[in-house]
């Protein structure tokens, strides 16, 4: 494939994208858009981008496909800054982790939502930046695309080429079905765990618990080393479903509370056995 | 080191106990107490324990040390079913995950703790049974010892000796201290991954939950496969400070879902950032 372009935001998520495409052999030109020319330069020097531009509407110039792969606190500014320079045909994706705000923020920059492709790559790493980046980050991973009723199809199957260029698989669903999917399995358990280590690093002694920390716990603290500023952005962009799935497992946490409150051993043992058998069942 | 030892519950961490100790060069007699003759023959064969005893009497006579590694459910039974053939010097030890119920259980079967050194090895996989049992278990691992004030500090000493030869590091602390400990960092993280676990697994769509299931869920899911009967006994063995735990940590989930209700991104942002700040400070 060929055609140039353009990636808003050359971190590990967009400088994986780059690497990945030119590893597959991708011959388009690659141009990355940043506000700092050094760390663009340095996705030149590593590969993930052909030339770096710290002008939005420079950037996109040229540009068949655009990927927005910025915070999403960023998203919306980002939009703004380069719609004077898209490409009448340019096509619109993104890589952020909610889409119903993704779509929101497309529609009040770009107003016009038939060449915007919402997409949401399920990879990552703990680390960020392009310095974190490398080709292989989205071998075997699922990419969910969530195109609306609007969205022109050739877009879509232009955004699933180039994701199955650098060894994702493609899927598509519902912008609703795909932010209340990821709020129960993602941004529900990383605030379960956030919220965890922040009530333990509080608490009486937190360098022995950290100390002692056994299995069920090292899992948590993994997991709160997350971006900080990613996951606020997540909260805000993500608040519904998230408030529903936090509503919801308070719920369950309370029932299961006055288990062990009561010494109901039956009921805890009959809750324990529920979880491992929906594990052993999905997860094999 | 020399010495009959007898291990009462051959499974993973009494068969892993037998064979760190065999392999580490201990020359003692080790005696392996069971209800099941096969289980007892099949630990033989596999070289965790010499012989099998059925009957408890039998089995710890001629002990000096009597470890319990049978589900804590079980406890107080099997130490009233030994009680009547512990030598006068015996001294007896255990590897539940709570103290603070096995006190409770050695006093209510043995009267005196004088011989009675409560102990909790830090360590296990998600298998159970004699055959998931190897001899490198404990090496690297911390065994905490909680002796009473009563306890004989000759008997402490000669537990600490053997899980030392397992490969283990010992520490000793109060009984209240670590039940406290391990209700924040085992207990509670474990009731959370289960909560999860089975609220998700009884709403709406199962399948494509776990099917879409991404990085932090995946980690929930390994922690709720452990075994439902210990982790029932182990509710029911800790509940005061599970009970603890549990209520403040709801505390602080309530506080953080008011703040993605009241989209209070610097509340939230200042939150995560106290959790990714103690995990990096503690956990290197």
């Amino acid at each position: 494939m060929s055609g140039r372009i353009a990636i808003a935001g050359v971190g590990l998520i967009g400088g994986s994208f780059g690497l990945a495409l030119k590893a597959a052999g991708y011959d388009g030109e690659i141009v990355g858009l940043g506000r700092d020319a050094e760390r663009l330069a340095a996705a030149v020097r590593l590969g993930a981008i052909d030339r770096g531009e710290t002008d939005a509407v420079a950037g996109v110039a040229g540009a068949e496909v655009v990927l927005l792969a910025v915070p999403m606190g960023s998203m919306r500014a980002v939009l703004a800054a380069l719609a004077p320079g898209l490409e009448p045909g340019a096509i619109v994706t993104d890589a952020g982790s909610v889409k119903g705000s993704f779509v929101r923020d497309a529609r009040a920059a770009l107003g016009s939502l038939e060449r915007v492709v919402p997409g949401h790559p399920i990879a990552g790493t703990e680390h960020s930046g392009v310095a974190a980046a490398f080709p292989e980050l989205y071998a075997g991973r699922r990419v969910i695309l969530t195109p609306l009723p609007e969205t022109e199809e050739a877009g879509v199957v232009r955004v699933e080429r180039l994701w199955r260029m650098t060894g994702a698989c493609t899927e598509r669903l519902s912008v609703e079905a795909h932010d209340r999917l990821l709020a129960a399995t993602s941004h529900l358990p990383h605030m379960l765990a956030f919220g965890l280590v922040d009530a333990l690093a509080r608490g009486d002694d937190p360098g022995a618990v950290f100390r002692y920390a056994a299995g069920g716990f090292r899992d948590f603290t993994r997991i709160a080393s997350s971006d900080p500023v990613m996951w606020r952005d997540i909260c805000l962009a993500n608040r519904d479903a998230l408030l529903g799935a936090l509503e919801a497992y308070r719920d369950d946490l309370d029932a299961l509370t006055e288990e062990v409150r009561a010494g109901d051993g039956a009921g805890l043992l009959a809750r324990f056995q529920r979880a491992k058998t929906a594990r052993d069942r999905f997860c094999g």
